[in-house]
């Protein structure tokens, strides 16, 4: 029996995505990485890379082509590219390329997701109506977008922002003790399962300056967040805080957890992308099924010129195999 | 003629002020620093610290003394310290060896001031309504304390928060044209005139997720933040953005400003504490006087117990020299 692959669908062929799964290949062995299969466009790949590729007819084959070649399962024809330039074309057979992928995950013909860098405004012009790829393959799964967790996690620090793409001053109304509970819980059986993490460390950081100073300086610390944490400690997840978030992503605060959450979006983003801006990792938490991206997006700036760096790619598929081994084993 | 020395007020008798100030003094050599002397109580420094102490009459004789001893100059009296708890003697002591060092450095007698960490709660314990040192320090200088400007500087950044201790959700209420462009100014010519950069640059972080997505997520940085970028341009600053903040802090991203002005305390505390927690300096723009601190607090938890780091002072003496000596040569 040979080992599904994990199904890479290759985001929007205008951009990096094809270009950095190649490149992904080329270190396989060097970086010990599970047997995968771009899902998409061949024509995108041999755009951009004069490695091997080889079309195979099911994604089953592709374990055997693994060695010598980059699999690639033809789903979808993005008809005319220009590097840099997205277009409705393209965004189509990225979505194509997706909703095949997330289909052979969900029947078990491949292991786990690893989603390449789409673009949003691209797909709003085709009709999709997700506010990101993290909540289309949630509703595909049969998840609520809401019970999905997105977790940024990098070689040293594992962030969630329990908010994320709303304007700032509207986050105080939106946080409450049952949505951070909620988040909670999902990070922590995600870590759990997912991680190998048995009693998994959740730090949260306070929203206010100096975590609102006991008050002094806000009170979602005191309303919301710490009734919130003695309510997970009561369940027996092993929750602190809220901590003063300055003081709370240095090297020596970082081996005192192992993921924070975070009130919005920059709280958690800035430190992740400070620190591990070209390993960062976007872990789904939360779905029936493995699912991690490279935490960047499709920079369409520099698309075809040979520059893009794989690291954050390579991190997501190293991390998604190990997740998938774990989900196996279990 | 001698050079004036620095003079450092030596902060809450019972934290850790009086042995950074010392373990400074220990590598005097090593790190190049100019001459300066503790002020405050003798014994405070005795009790934490077993190397040469010299008492001066005055602070003029530091320098001949700085070789050979830690100069001290004794203004203050602290009655009984019990080392990590603070009480109302040393927060009186502080008080006083704060207030004559910053009338030594006006009067020129001391080149710069460099401020030991004092507790604010044992400060209002005994009527001091500022609310903290800078404000104290721009007070006495006779300079509003809305027109200082807090900067913290580490080795590969430098960040200005717009707004620092008010409730997260208050902030971009209390955002303005005016008050940003007061605050960029005051930063440009302190960039000028105590660091050495001719011309500075000035990058803004925006306020919501990704800068606000062209209004998407968010208005600050449409209604206020580009309006304020635009008059600072066209008043000849460098001034750019505002950029999506989680991208502005990586190394590659830190080469492109001088320094990055925050809206809030968290955008700016977060990044620089996360990169340089141990050597970041907190510098007062826009006083008649040089005037650094060590960016971190008292440490009452490890006062006494030789742990105490002095990285941050070490860096805080030696920017405050170099101010200095960019004033002296202007």
């Amino acid at each position: 029996m040979t080992t599904a692959p994990l199904a890479i669908p290759m985001g929007d062929p205008a951009g990096i995505g094809p270009e950095i799964i190649a490149k992904s290949w080329a270190v396989r062995a060097l970086r010990k990485l599970p047997p995968f299969a771009l899902v998409g466009d061949p024509g995108a790949v041999r755009r951009v890379w004069n490695g091997p590729v080889e079309t195979v007819g099911a994604i089953g084959e592709a374990a055997a082509v693994f060695d010598r070649a980059l699999p690639v399962l033809a789903v979808a024809d993005a008809g005319s590219i220009t590097l840099g330039t997205p277009e409705i074309g393209g965004a189509r057979a990225a979505l194509q390329a997706l909703d095949r992928s997330i289909a052979l995950v969900r029947d078990g013909e491949a292991r786990a997701l690893v989603t390449g860098p789409v673009s949003k405004a691209q797909l709003y012009g085709i009709g999709f109506n997700q506010s990101g790829q993290t909540e289309f393959v949630a509703e595909r799964c049969g998840v609520a977008a809401e019970d999905a967790v997105m977790m940024l996690a990098g070689p040293s620090l594992r962030v969630v922002p329990i908010t994320a793409h709303v304007p700032l001053a509207q986050v105080s109304a939106m946080l409450s003790v049952e949505l951070i509970v909620a988040k909670a819980r999902t990070t922590a059986a995600g870590l759990r399962r997912d991680f190998g993490i048995a009693a998994p460390r959740l730090a949260f950081a306070g929203f206010n300056p100096h975590a609102g100073e006991s008050g002094m300086i806000g009170r979602e610390e005191i309303d919301i967040l710490a009734p919130a944490i003695a309510q997970l400690r009561a369940e027996g997840i092993d929750a602190t805080g809220p901590f003063a978030a300055d003081t709370l992503f240095h090297a020596r605060a970082r081996t005192g957890y192992d993921v924070v959450l975070c009130c919005y979006h920059d709280q958690a983003l800035v430190p992740i992308k400070t620190l591990h801006f070209d390993e960062g990792v976007n872990v789904t938490l939360g779905l029936p099924i493995v699912r991690t991206s490279p935490d960047h997006g499709t920079a369409f700036g520099i698309a075809g010129t040979d520059q893009a760096h794989p690291g954050a790619m390579i991190a997501a598929i190293a991390m998604a195999g190990q997740a998938a081994d774990r989900r196996a084993r279990a």
